[in-house]
Formats: C-alpha cells, sequence, structure tokens
C-alpha cells in the first residue's frame, strides 16, 4: 500500500478546490507578512545586529513550514509563486553561506548562543532541523534544485557526529520530536540508510536515557514521551503534537524496516487516541497545560485545548498508517479531521488562524477568569483567530497541509486503486486517468469515471457516517474493512455511487462526562454546532429533541447547507432554584458547520447541545 | 424582632437532638483530642519552648470556637461539660496571666514574632481577637465567670488605641473580618457603645484606605472585601468566609445603630447571594482558588469550595437579618443549610469533618490532576472527611454552630411568636411555655401546644418546598411574607399543622451551566444525592426521568427515608461516538440524603443528576 501523492492530483471546481486556493491565494501571503513582519524571515538572513528583532528558538521551523507550503503549491503549478519562489532561493543562498563548517545551521544559537549548540535539550534544535529537512526536500522535489537540500544533507551529517558517532551532544534525545519523521524522510528522498538508522536511534534511544523532562510545568516524564521506551506505549501521552510526530516517524520507520514490535505500538496508540482521547472534530490533546492528552475520555468542550498543529499532526499519522494497511478506520479519522479541527483553524478570509480549537465557548466563563490572579493568563481558548503568535507553529502547519491534501484521496496497492475521500478532482497517473465528479460534502454523490485504467480492482471506503448507499458499477461489489471492493475493471470504466447523506445526530461515549445528556449534530462528515450570534438565547438552557425535524437549507454552491430545526428553551425565572417544571419556550435553531464558527465576532458557541 | 436564643430551647427526641448530642458527645472531644494533639491548646498556655510545636497564626481563634462551644452547651445543661470547663478555666488564667501590660494578647506574635504585633495585615491578629471575644462572652454568660471576659476588654481596648485612637497599627483594616461582629456582641453585652463605635470603625474604613490585598495569588481587592466602601456594595465577592463575616457583622451594626444605607447593603448582597451565588446545598464560595465568590452563576458541582465556615457564616448573617424584619426567605435559607452542607460537614460519627463540600465526586477525574504538575496541589476537593487541617477553623466552628442550633427556631415581635425552623423542642420563656412534637424533616407534621401564653399572634414559616399544607387552629389563619399569621391567640392554644412532604425534582436557574438538562432530588429540605457505592454505574450515564414514581423507603426512627427510582443507563459501546441511540438500560437507583455522603469510602457522588 502506498498514499497516491499530490502531485498526480488535480482539484477540480468544488469545495476543496476552494479551500485549497484560499490558502494558496491568502493564508500563504498572510503568514509571509507577518512572518517578515516578526522577524521569522529575517532569523534565516542571519542578519542580526543590536537593535533588530532578536531571532527566537525555533523560529526557522515557522519559516521552514512555509517553504515546504510553497514548495508543495509551486510542485502543482509551475506558474505560480514566483515572489515565494525568489524569496526562498534567497533564504537558501544565506543558509547556504552561513552554515557553519562542520553542517551546524540554527540562526537563533549562531546568532545568540553559539556556545551552547546542542546543549540545552528544550531549545527545538533538532525539530527546527527536521522541518528544514522536510522543507528542503519538498523545495528539491518541486524546483529541483539541490542547493538547499545539501545545506540539510551536510546538518544532517553534523547531527549523527553529535548525537551518535561522536556524541559531544549535552543531550541524547530531542525535546521535540520531528527529526524522526524527517529523517525517514531524507533516506527516501537520497536512498541513503543512514538517515533511516540516524530516524531509529532518536525512536529507540527515547524513554531509555537518563534526560530531565522539559518542562518545570509537568510532573512526569511523559510530556515529551520521555517515560517509557516507545516499543512499550499502549496509550498517547503528554504534550499532543509532539507525541503525534514521534508516532509518525515511528509508524514510517517501522514500515521501512518492518519492525513488527514498533508497527504494534502505532496500532495500539492509534486504537487508544481514536478510541478514547479524540474530540469528535478530530481535535487531540485535552489539555491547555502541557498542552496535553490527560487522561481516558476527559475530553472537556470548553477547555479543549486541541492544538491545530495537533489535529494535522493525527492526520499525517493516520495517512501512515493508511499506507501500512487497507482499514477505513484511517480515511474515517483523517475525514473527521478535514471537515472539522482543520477547517476550523483558519478564518473564513484565509487571514488568520486558530491555536486552540475549543468544542464551546461560553463569554460568561470569561469574567471568572478576571477575578483571580492565577487565571490572568486566560486557561480557556481565545475566541478569535489570530494573524500571528508568539509561537506561530499552526499558521505555517495550515498552509503546508492545505497545501498537500491531494496526498489523502487515494492509495494504491499492486493491482487496485484504493479511493479514500471524496471530492471533485482527476487523478492522472501512469496507471490511470481518473475523474471524480461530486460536490461531496454537500451531499454524498460521487461519479467516477477512468480511462487508461490499469488497475485490476477499485476500493471506496465507505464514509463512518455512512448507514445506506447505492452504486452503480460495471462488476458487483463486495466490502471488506469499511471499503467497497470492485473487482475485474477494465481499462475503461465509470462508478456511481451515492453515500446517502443527511442530517442525524450523535452521542459520546457514556464515559465522556462532559457530554452525558447532549448530542452533536452533523450532516455527513460534518460536525455543525449553534453560536450565539445566529441564536441569541442562553445556549445552555436550549434542549433538542433528538427525533426532531432537521430542515436542510441549502446555501449554494460550494456552501454546506444550515440545518435548522426547533428546540426547547427553557425561560429565565427570579431566584437560583424551583421544582422543575416543564416550562418551556419552543423556538428555532440554526445550526452551522463548526468550523465557520468565530467569524462573526466573539459569541458563546457550542457543539455538544443539551438533547433528550 | 429578635431570635429567641438557645437557652431558652430545649431539643426533645428527634432528629436533632440526636444531631446535637453527635457534637456535644463526639464533635467536641474529637475536635479537643486533634486541637491536644497539634499543640493548638499550647498555644493559649504561653508555654512555647525550642522544640515543641510552634503556635500557628490564628491557632488560639480555633480553641476560642471551641471554648465558645464549650460554653453553649454548658448554658444549656449545667450538668455536662466538667472537664472541657476546668479546661477552660486554666486556659484563662495563663491568657490572664500572660497578657501584656498593654492588653495585648496573641499567642503566635507574643511567643515568636514580638516586633510584629499589628504589623502584617494577614497575620489574622484581629479575626483571632474576635473569637476570642466571642468565646469570652459566650464563657461569662453560660458560667457567670468573668476573667476571661476581663481579658477580652482589655485587649479590645487594646486594639482601641492602636487602631482609633494613638493609629500605631501598622495596617488599618483587618485582613480576615470578624472582630467587627465580635465587638457588635461586645457591646450588647457590655452595654458599652463604645464597642459598637469601634465594629463601626472597622466596618467604614474598609475599601476606603490604600493597603494592599491579602493575598499574592488574587487579582484584585475584591478577595478581602477591600474593593469598595461597604455601603457601596450590591454583590457578594471574594473569600466568602470574609466576606460572610464581614456581612453579618454590618447587619448587626446597622441594627443597633439604624443605619439605613448599611441595612440596604446587607440586603443587596443577601438578594445576590441567594439569586445569583448560592448552591443547592446553602454553600457559598465556589471557587477553590481564593476560597472565593467568582460570578454570577457560576456554580460548579465538581469542584465546589462551598467551605463549611462559609455555609456558617451565611447561616449566621441570614439569622441576622431574620432579626430585623419578618420576611420566609431567611428562615428558607436557613433551612437549606441546616439540612444540607451543615450536615454534611460532619461524618456519621461526629468526628471528622469536610472542609469542602462538592456536590460531585468522580473518582476518574482525580487522575486527571497526577498527570500535571500544577495539579499537584489537588484542585478538586478531598473525598474523606478529616479529623484536623492544617487551617483548622471548620471544626470548631461546626461544634459552636450545633451547640447553639436552639437559636434559629423562633423569634419574637413585640405580641408575637415566630417559628421559623420546625422540630420535636419545648420553648420556655417568660411569655409562653411550648411544646413542639414532630419528626421533621422525616414528614411535615407539627403539633404545636402551648400554655402560659402571653403572645398573641403566632407566626409560622411555610417551608419553601411546601406546596401545600393542612393546619388545625384555634383561629383563623392569613399569610404574610411566607408565614401563616395566627390572631388572636389566648393562654393555652395547640395548633396541628401539615406541610405536606413528599419527594420531588428541582432545576437550577437555566443560566447556572453546570445543571442545565439536570435536576436534584430532594425530600423536604433534604437535598439527595447518589453514591457509586449504593449504585454501582457510571453516574453521567444515568438518565432520571422527572415523572418518574419515587419510592420513599423508611429507615427507621429519626433516619430520613430512601428514595427510590427507576432510571435510564447508557450502555457503554465500544469507540468514541455514534449515531445516538436510544440504548438504555433501565436501572434501579436509590437516592440518600445529601449530607450523608462519603460515610462509605471514597466514590463517585453526584446531586445534579441528568434528567429528561
Amino acid at each position: 500500500m502506498k498514499n497516491i501523492s499530490f502531485e498526480n492530483i488535480k482539484l477540480g471546481d468544488g469545495f476543496w478546490l476552494d479551500r485549497y486556493n484560499l490558502n494558496k491565494n491568502s493564508s500563504i501571503k498572510s503568514v509571509y507578512e507577518r512572518f517578515e513582519e516578526t522577524g521569522r524571515f529575517d532569523t534565516l538572513r542571519f542578519n542580526y545586529t543590536e537593535g533588530k528583532i532578536k531571532p527566537g528558538v525555533a523560529q526557522d521551523s515557522d519559516v521552514a513550514k512555509w517553504i515546504e507550503a510553497v514548495s508543495y503549491l509551486y510542485a502543482s503549478d509551475h506558474d505560480c509563486c514566483a515572489e515565494e519562489i525568489k524569496i526562498i532561493d534567497e533564504l537558501v543562498e544565506s543558509m547556504e553561506k552561513n552554515q557553519m563548517a562542520d553542517g551546524y545551521l540554527n540562526p537563533y544559537f549562531m546568532q545568540l548562543d553559539p556556545e551552547n549548540r546542542f546543549v540545552r535539550r528544550p531549545a527545538h534544535e533538532l525539530y527546527s532541523a527536521g522541518h528544514l529537512i522536510e522543507a528542503a526536500i519538498a523545495y528539491h522535489k518541486a524546483t529541483g534544485k539541490d542547493r538547499f537540500l545539501n545545506v540539510m544533507l551536510r546538518f544532517a551529517d553534523c547531527i549523527e557526529k553529535a548525537f551518535i558517532t561522536e556524541k559531544t551532544a549535552k543531550f541524547q534525545t530531542p525535546g521535540h520530536e520531528e527529526i524522526e519523521l524527517a529523517l525517514v524522510k531524507l533516506y527516501d528522498h537520497t536512498g541513503n540508510k543512514k538517515y533511516l538508522d540516524m530516524a531509529m536511534h532518536f525512536i529507540d534511544i527515547r524513554g531509555t536515557t537518563d534526560e530531565p523532562s522539559i518542562d518545570a510545568n509537568v510532573v512526569n516524564l511523559k510530556y515529551d514521551q520521555h517515560h517509557m521506551p516507545v516499543r512499550e506505549m499502549t496509550e498517547a501521552e503528554g504534550h499532543a503534537v509532539r507525541a503525534a510526530y514521534l508516532y509518525i516517524g515511528m509508524s514510517e520507520a517501522a514500515q521501512r524496516t518492518g519492525d513488527v514490535e514498533l508497527q504494534n505500538a502505532c496500532d495500539r496508540i492509534f486504537d487508544n487516541i481514536t478510541k478514547k482521547r479524540m474530540y469528535i472534530t478530530g481535535g487531540i490533546g485535552s489539555s491547555g497545560m502541557g498542552e496535553a492528552f490527560t487522561v481516558t475520555y476527559d475530553l472537556p468542550n470548553l477547555k479543549a485545548y486541541t492544538e491545530s498543529c495537533a489535529a494535522i499532526a493525527l492526520l499525517l499519522f493516520c495517512l501512515s498508517l493508511q499506507n501500512k494497511r487497507l482499514d477505513a478506520r484511517y480515511g474515517a479519522v483523517i475525514e473527521r479531521i478535514m471537515y472539522n479541527n482543520l477547517l476550523s483553524s483558519t478564518s473564513a478570509d484565509g487571514t488568520a488562524f486558530f491555536y486552540e480549537n475549543p468544542l464551546e465557548i461560553h463569554m460568561h466563563s470569561l469574567e471568572k477568569e478576571t477575578c483571580m490572579a492565577d487565571h490572568k493568563r486566560s486557561k480557556l481558548p481565545i475566541r478569535t483567530r489570530q494573524k500571528i503568535f508568539q509561537t506561530s507553529c499552526c499558521p505555517p502547519n495550515i498552509n503546508r497541509i492545505f497545501a498537500r491534501i491531494g496526498d489523502v484521496f487515494f492509495s494504491e496497492q499492486n493491482d487496485a486503486l484504493v479511493i479514500n475521500q471524496y471530492a471533485a478532482l482527476t487523478l492522472n497517473n501512469d496507471n490511470i486517468s481518473l475523474e471524480q465528479k461530486t460536490v461531496y460534502p454537500l451531499n454524498g454523490k460521487v461519479t467516477i469515471k477512468a480511462t487508461n485504467n490499469k488497475y485490476k480492482k477499485v476500493f471506496l471506503r465507505i464514509p463512518e457516517w455512512c448507514d445506506d448507499f447505492e452504486i452503480t458499477a460495471p462488476v458487483s461489489y463486495r466490502s471488506e474493512n469499511g471499503y467497497i471492493v470492485l473487482d475485474g475493471m477494465t481499462d475503461e470504466f465509470e462508478i456511481t455511487v451515492d453515500f446517502k447523506m443527511s442530517a442525524y445526530f450523535v452521542e459520546a461515549h457514556p464515559n465522556v462526562r462532559y457530554d452525558c445528556g447532549r448530542a452533536a449534530l452533523c450532516y455527513g462528515p460534518v460536525v455543525y454546532c449553534i453560536e450565539r450570534c445566529f441564536n441569541d438565547y442562553e445556549l445552555n438552557a436550549l434542549t433538542v429533541n433528538s427525533d426532531c425535524e432537521i430542515t436542510v437549507v441549502d446555501n449554494g454552491k460550494n456552501k454546506l447547507p444550515d440545518l435548522t430545526l426547533t428546540a426547547g428553551l427553557k425561560k429565565e425565572f427570579d431566584g437560583l432554584y424551583r421544582k422543575k417544571s416543564s416550562d418551556e419556550e419552543q423556538v428555532p435553531l440554526v445550526f452551522k458547520p463548526y468550523y465557520t464558527f468565530a467569524n462573526n465576532g466573539e459569541c458563546d458557541m457550542m457543539v455538544w447541545v443539551n438533547c433528550r
């Protein structure tokens, strides 16, 4: 099995092309401008002088992700990004010129703290290196220019010396994972096995050395997954982005080495995340404290941390697992993330981003935070998407994931084409010319026409939310691992499938105490929410009836429908307590896709609504 | 109007005599032993030497409250407490002997930090002085011995000099209120108006001086009610015990001085507390951070701080307001506290106490506290009553409130007797010999027989929970301010009233988001709960139907009944989310009085249950 790369995919007019273009035309530029303003690009120009903005630790990684995003966009469309490519070329020249003789490259340490190269474990040197390696590979693939790649190969060799052969570094495992997965990519790209060995070194040594934990706020070693050898892990623990980056590295390495034990650890962790520790939006990391996983079934809505980067990392972990075996669960989680936590990360105009993606906003609860000192720093997520953050990892991560969104749609295995996600697009590679026509996720009808087909089998993932579908195909079908399997396809074929899409209520496992007595309204893969700006009631005072009639209100081309229904509203009364009454008013509610929330000012929002 | 003092009341065989005796026979001794073990009594023996337990700040106030409790018990029964009286006499001798020439008396500062008398505002000197004054008055009243009182009169004069006439103290307002109400008591007891003036001084200066706030954890001056002049206050703010002690002092002083502005502030605050900031149990102070009120309708159940001392203080504030005017709301809040937050404060055997009285326990949530450093100190209340605490203000406060519980039952006004609470008891004073026969709160039937009656009117408070009652009386009745009014009573009379008592569900104001979609089961004034030790289900997965049949299960003499019903239990399923189903099992539940929770080991508990 392997995923078919985005280079082979061309999005057609539809929901995802709109979203792709928003990133390409708006987000990429917005992030560039904010990063230029805040000196992030300057860090890689190595031009710091007294009085200028000081390079920040790991800020080179922000730029690296932006370069990676631009590279993906350019790979799909050589007519785009001319200015951005020029900027990157200049940065590459600067990196090349400033790289130290031994290959070391880190703008923070080189310009501000040269004595402490590879000394401070929390300082993200290997994390930044990983992102720069990913960027260099993407740039080489997109442009054919190899100077950036060569810079990073020299740095990788420097890292190998410091951490493996000569062990001059003052710590042994990176405080923030990322380099593991980047080194596997470097192995794939160069074919040089030493980079795979380096990845395995960093994976295997984790949890076995005596290094202190990273964060003084953290009571144990779970924060950076340093609490046990990775092969023994059964639960997703600690800082969610660190964790998921590690899991991607583990999964990718296991697939190259055939390491069954490591693969089993990945499988256990995937089960643990998706069955115990994941929001309905695909978000992970429920606690702002440590940006971390906490305990099983602990999924608070109001304080949901659910960092955009963590959802992206989980998506990439699933994409890696999907490379390993045919199982619709991976595509289901990817779809859950795509249409919810990932889309919510970005404002409607593409210029602003969420770090946290809460599932509930209650403005009155914010007042509480101002009345006690411990709450000076808001513990509740911010309610407005921001153009930039102090730690601005999310915006360029959002840039790069949308630029390579084409990666999620297809995989292939021997003589089989596997369709994992649905969108209006064309796929062209040596094995097939395929066109998918659909307005998915506005409805579930998909028409697939292929010519020049060499695949014998076609697999179509049955969406997790779909109870009923109709299919017309040249051959009869069977089901396997959550996929429709069509066997005996010929040179040309046409398939139409209708995954019957409607609005429906979802309930959470009864042990998720925050969601008990509540339900979330969904439409196909899309989680919906109510916002006070469209429903001016105390949202907590509303109760929907799960049997109620739900009206699907068309919003036009490429726009998801509104869902409307009538709900009960508890009336206010004087005092705090009274005998339970059935004193309810029936009020109309409009639900809109969760991901669109907070585009109309700060107000109360709720995914999990009281439900009888 | 004035409340009739407990000295005139004798509890008869029934619910409250059992509870009174538990305090008298068990709690008083348990607190004594723990205080002796921890050196608290030694602080007032002024016998600290190197190597012994150091006197702690304000630990003399713990002993003072215990003395006050013993005095009340002794006042009601001169045959009791012989040993305790001997201990107190020795302490008084020690205080007398060690009191400084200028009247100053504080065992902590005198023995450990004599240079810093009246220097450190957070050091509770005036708080301790207040409690010692209250104790001295109670002891004088109970025993007729005046040495303790004289010690405290000298200390009061010393305080007047330091804070008012000579202003040598380095702060102006006490960091923890208490002395204000004590000084009003001292005025009542001595008739010396200067003590009332001192009380007014401390009340009026609050919020007008430039002193820093007490607690570095607190962002503003609300913590110790130093954020505005008291007359301007409209909301209960800050540390709940400090706040309520201030409000008692304000109310008591206003009634002596006829200060309408001050009385109005008290009335506004009472409204704010009872309509916006009080738990169904009568608990106040919803945040462990600052032990404080937070914002309107912020009443979390799992993290409810609801300190026992705060409930006691609110009870005393209501008792003071009840002195001012005939309004059944005061008695209703007193009843709510008596049967819920106050009773829950003590273990079934009387030896152990709650500081916090949460409305929900979820053991799994405790695991979360161990996974992050900020949670090293548990933020969730402890689940087992303790014999003593580091700061052990609650146990002796519980001692003294139960010892004077007789204060809550009656008040009088000119020619009227006002019956505020119901219990098996006799009342004997110059105006009446009255016997109340009832098993209240097991049911609501009360028979009142009186002889030697001089009151023309009798008022009977209609319990807030009561929708229906039957009354037989020598005269016809009317209603007034929530009371039944009987006018034209003669020398002897008999009244029988039956406040129809049954189980019923209560709902909270829709803005209390924690309780939305939920209901609390009550029986008369008693709030019930479910505990996992009696109902082995995930309590969050249960849903009761407010129309369900509730069976009242008799538990024998003086014991409240169990309430049983059948509820829906959501079944567990594999994974986290699924389309909403009606997959519920019907299971039997037993509800027991909230106040009995945590007497059978640590387990999940819930007052507000999912309800459809």
